[in-house]
């Protein structure tokens, strides 16, 4: 089956019972809502949220509860939420933070079955009120109401005509017009209730279509995992957009996640906490610690989440997604009038990962009769304003359309112009009703609404940014691509008895002979080394492994050892050799007296290959994290790494490896013959499975393993383990475990 | 002098005669214009051209031209240009191709000095009149009329109000509102016009002013560097805005770049022709051919053109420049009333190379004084929506402004109302007007026009883009770093008699040994090597160099001599050496009968360093370009290349160094002694002057280059020269010299 013809989101339903799945619809859809601490003031917060859900046009039974007022807005308002006397889906609580959990208790009482707390002053920066939000959270296990917040700014739900927010993004503007460039669904769930809706303010403008929008606040009681969790699971949302500072309940979504990859529903993600000050921004604003980005990158790669940096391009990814099937690969044609706009859309399309090949001359010849001598059917196709009045270019889509060699289209126009179109709206229209492949348009000068809504109506929304077009069709290549991880089967394995004793009490790193020793126990081969400790076990050392070779001093207490002068390679004579032996242990003992030493390990020095380093980290939230990378420079000043948390199929290693824009250092650089990535794929496999068995285990570094030509295999030329209690509790600052 | 403390355009004039300078003064501020084509019919380009000059106010004097008619809109109109009998500063030019010609000679007869000939049909793909150009270019040359297009699209002169093109991006809009948010002046040169007016359409929608916006057409007479020149040379012009396709006269637009350098004027530019398509869009639109972009990026490097790679990259940057200060550094405040936009602004910073640091425990102290306990002065500055309404939003950036510890200030805000802004306005423009430093606002809700309009009265352009945001940020601190190109003197150089003709007939190449005797004449260090043909040549040779050594065949019909098995390294000992000679020569012999082989090069092995790669490739264009790499991967996988064009000083060959992302190899990487960066820049600027000297070479390779530890130098390992005539015609795919 083609990437193309899969639909985006099947949706399978392995379980009849979708409430059981969506544990949420009656939080998302109420038939009741009790507005606590309603007012008439639709100035302020309190008062806005009876206010929009009553512009919005809320179906349900709307209750306002406040003791000040027998009546708001037309509703009748009740003096407590005991005093109403039917049942409560939800209940929105906009009162001062200290009477917040007296009313959760009255909700509670009154069967309420979720409650949205608005009220911010709990455990954010500077609010001190831990003691309450863990109260709020005994609440809601104790009772079973769901609750979410505090600090939470509500949700909207598009098609249920709830806006149980007081976002002024959804309120409703006197003759606004709404165009409706795709109809597939976008469910945003945002740990900012301002990006959220910031997300769903962008993406309405653009003619996207929403299922929710949820600003998940503080997560007392509801995590973003649940909301996930929604989303994947509700027919309605087809594609899921995820704002990120920290995830708090790893399983709910990881779990959500998961699923989403089974059933082949994207989801978007925004994950802030890259940069130090937007770490400590996150803990500012929601009260967490964000969390290593390494670990969620992992997550993020293995379940096929795209990762859009900047709220632009999250929306585009979107708009792509929701309006364009799928493409079958990455051959672009630009189709214009303007030669400069589609010559500058060909460079960045290309820039993005795309070839803007030249037209088959047949289908040149077919696009040439349609327009005038100097336009250009050679790619980027030059239609000429012309042939935009006479109808050549929806003639000249629907050729490429068709062609077999083209993947994506770009239409390039200007849609500034306020009163019209150029192209004929219904010819469009058909077209886009029956394209096989994604058409983009992206108007170079800024589109006016008159513009956007006319391609609205041909059903495609109009990018106005040409970089975040670029973008958002690659990651339409990339998705068609994605495969859902394998399952995995976990492994056990045996320690030597009294191994991890002999870690380093400072480090705890273990020596590279010990690392090797754990290693091999565990089934991953090493070239025959010995460990030596006077010179007559050097001599015969050296006679029985030959030249050249490497001597290496072995300290647990020495993790980096090729800063003390404790690496020597290509040693080519036993004389060379004795020399070095003395000279390294009496530098060693010189600069650092204090490590034990056990002794000097003799390698034969490993045949040529690709350098790699593969690793693994322990996270505390996400568990071991997977690093591989092409070893030197590649990884450490390009960041050229992939993660997955661990344990990995060969495939996801081999899937792993193509992520690195260095892969083509195993594929045959430069007329070198293609590396054993076979072999290579076992072992990473293997080290994931190492890394996920052993929970001892905090960090695990070959480092490098040498590829080798293809069938000849891989050699480990150095290894290092450290254990758990020595680095469980430290983020790397770079996304690498302890290098030596 | 601080970059902060430079104005950006000093614009100090060494000549009295600013029309010497600016010979297009009467072009694009002319006191009479004719319209030759005129027609009344406003919906045809030929009747916008008046339309829309009329519409601006045109305030000069106006002659349409058209036998057919004895007035068109209120003007008379003339049946021949001849027939007006005053003097004429412009001709627009809008008749058939073929009438093109004898009416420019009408023009020349009544003096006419200036015309824009907005006909097409002219040498773009499919027009075929290739002589009626060549004519018209005789014509300019012979009368001295200057000429720009045929096929433009005109020009816009926003002070002068002299709309001269049909382009809508200038209709004058009933009604429309106009907000100026920065008043230092925009000017617009642009092969296509259709990106010309769409940057002015984008840019004015942003609050920002232009002096000119002019299409260059197909550059008959007038090319991109007359204009150019003229923007450099206009006062009213502070930042100039290129979008280049190819530039065919180098010398006009070289001597422009560097005025513009000199004076400090910025200049930001588009080149497109990257991808292939690119370039066969450039080449069908504007019937030239797209030069190869390296020299393009060696001549912006050089003079610090600010490359922009999509059309709102462009506009933002532009925005930067000219509401913006320049900055100190790269230290930036994110000040916000929302935390998930705040640290998302915070990690895009980041990711565009800002640290974005937390506030000192004073500056923390401070600002906490003005904003609720829920709020952040930590950085991003979190004011919450309560400090934003009462005033301690502009307190904050006031303290930030006076701050050492800030270079840059962003302030993140939703001004998405159509009715209020929720700070005070007058303060707001008082701390604006008093700025140290950059202060740029996004909104991350769609910004409205009032709220667009309300910081623009404040002299704020708003960003609607974080990602341009952080760009046009990055842009400016890079453009306070720029130092202009230093003056090189220029050198000559002996070339050994019969050198020359020892090149491969076949290749152009010379063999490395022939390469490093002509370098060697002209003052670059080898390592003493010898060249060897027999067996008693090669043991005297082995044992004058020593042990180990590296042994290379030496034809110059072998420029890839490591793929026919040429080159052995670190060879122990003379018994291998005498091994590796016979078998290198038989396998060479079999493999390649034809190649006339001069011997084998004996070279010592070079002690252990930094590789670097510098090259010099020879453009038509431009000339010899400089290309320098960190050697393997970094150069050849990520493409991590600086170039310029040649003679470099030693100070410009650091400038490159520092341009590479991988120059962190050179500084020390890791605990590494740092390498002799001096040594390296002297080899580098030396390199450049032999390119710049002899023209008979096509392509310099000194690769690798080993760089030793500071004051140890470098070593050049390896060379190759190809002649001009074999490499001149043709413009390598990659962006490096022949490669081996």
């Amino acid at each position: 089956m083609s990437p193309a013809s899969q639909t985006l989101a099947r949706n399978a339903r392995a379980d009849a019972e979708p409430s059981r799945q969506r544990p949420l619809d009656s939080f998302f859809t109420p038939q009741s809502i009790a507005i606590i601490g309603a007012s008439p003031d639709a100035k302020k917060i309190r008062g806005l949220l009876q206010s929009l859900l009553q512009k919005n046009g809320y179906p349900g039974k709307l209750y306002p509860v406040n003791p000040s007022y027998g009546e708001i807005a037309g509703v009748r308002c009740f003096p407590s939420i005991g005093a109403i006397g039917e049942s409560i889906d939800l209940a929105l609580i906009a009162i001062p933070a200290p009477s917040v959990l007296p009313a959760l208790e009255q909700c509670a009482r009154a069967g309420v079955r979720n409650a949205v707390i608005i009220s911010s002053g709990f455990a954010e920066e500077g609010g001190g009120s831990f003691e309450m939000q863990r109260d709020i959270a005994a609440l809601a296990r104790r009772t079973g109401m769901r609750i979410s917040g505090p600090n939470a700014e509500g949700f909207y739900n598009e098609i249920g005509r709830v806006a149980a927010t007081f976002s002024p993004a959804v309120d409703v503007m006197p003759g606004a017009t709404r165009h409706i460039a795709a109809t597939r669904r976008i469910g945003i769930v945002a740990q900012s209730g301002g990006i959220g809706f910031a997300l769903y303010n962008r993406g309405r403008a653009m003619g996207l279509s929403f299922s929710y929008v949820v600003s998940t606040g503080n997560e007392v009681d509801l995590h973003i995992g649940d909301f996930l969790n929604h989303m994947v699971h509700d027919d309605a949302t087809d594609v899921v957009m995820l704002f990120l500072e920290s995830v708090r309940d790893a399983k709910s979504f990881v779990d959500a996640a998961a699923e989403a990859a089974r059933i082949s529903k994207p989801i978007i993600v925004a994950k802030i906490g890259k940069s130090d000050a937007g770490e400590r921004a996150a803990a500012s604003h929601t009260a967490s610690m964000t969390g290593w980005n390494a670990a969620y990158r992992a997550v993020f790669a293995k379940h096929g989440f795209i990762e859009a940096h900047d709220p632009d391009e999250a929306v585009a990814i979107a708009a792509a997604l929701t309006s364009a099937p799928l493409p079958n690969g990455d051959r672009a044609a630009v189709i214009t009038a303007s030669g400069g706009a589609g010559a500058w859309a060909a460079d960045v399309l290309a820039t993005s990962g795309f070839t803007v090949p030249e037209l088959s001359p047949d289908l040149q010849a077919k696009i040439a009769a349609l327009i005038p001598s100097y336009g250009s059917a050679r790619n980027p196709v030059d239609v000429t304003a012309q042939a935009i009045q006479t109808g050549g270019l929806q003639r000249a889509i629907e050729l490429l359309n068709e062609a077999d060699e083209i993947d994506v289209i770009a239409l390039v126009v200007s849609l500034a112009s306020e009163h019209r179109v150029l192209f004929e709206l219904e010819a469009m229209q058909a077209i886009i009703e029956s394209r096989r492949k994604p058409v983009l348009v992206y108007s170079y000068t800024i589109p006016s609404e008159f513009g956007r809504g006319k391609m609205a109506e041909a059903g495609l929304p109009v990018f106005a940014s040409l970089a975040d077009l670029g973008k958002a069709a690659r990651h339409l290549v990339a998705r068609a691509h994605f495969i859902p991880p394998t399952e995995v089967k976990r492994r056990r394995f045996q320690v030597p008895p009294g191994l991890f004793q002999r870690a380093s009490a400072k480090s705890g790193c273990l020596s590279e002979s010990d690392s090797k020793q754990l290693l091999k126990a565990c089934g991953i081969a090493f070239p025959d080394e010995q460990l030596v400790a006077n010179d007559e076990e050097l001599d015969r050392a050296m006679n029985e492994i030959g030249f050249p070779l490497a001597l290496k001093i072995q300290s647990a207490d020495l993790p980096h050892k090729s800063e003390v002068g404790g690496v020597k390679l290509a040693i080519a004579d036993a004389e060379a050799g004795r020399t070095v032996y003395c000279e390294m242990l009496q530098n060693v003992k010189s600069l650092r007296p204090d490590a034990a030493i056990r002794g000097v390990l003799v390698s034969p020095m490993a045949r040529s290959g690709v350098e790699i380093i593969i690793g693994a980290v322990r996270d505390e939230l996400f568990g071991p994290i997977l690093i591989v990378g092409l070893g030197g420079i590649a990884t450490e000043l390009f960041h050229d790494v992939a993660y997955r948390p661990a344990p990995v199929s060969e495939a996801d290693a081999l899937a792993m490896l193509r992520e690195l824009r260095s892969a083509a250092l195993l594929q045959g650089f430069r007329g070198a013959p293609p590396s054993d990535i076979a072999a290579l794929s076992a072992l990473i496999a293997k080290v994931s499975l190492i890394a996920d068995a052993l929970p001892e285990i905090g960090e695990i570094e070959l480092n490098p393993v040498i590829v080798h030509p293809e069938g000849l295999g891989v050699t480990v030329a150095d290894a290092l383990i450290v254990l758990n209690h020595a680095s469980s509790r430290r983020a790397p600052t770079k996304a690498r475990p302890c290098m030596r």
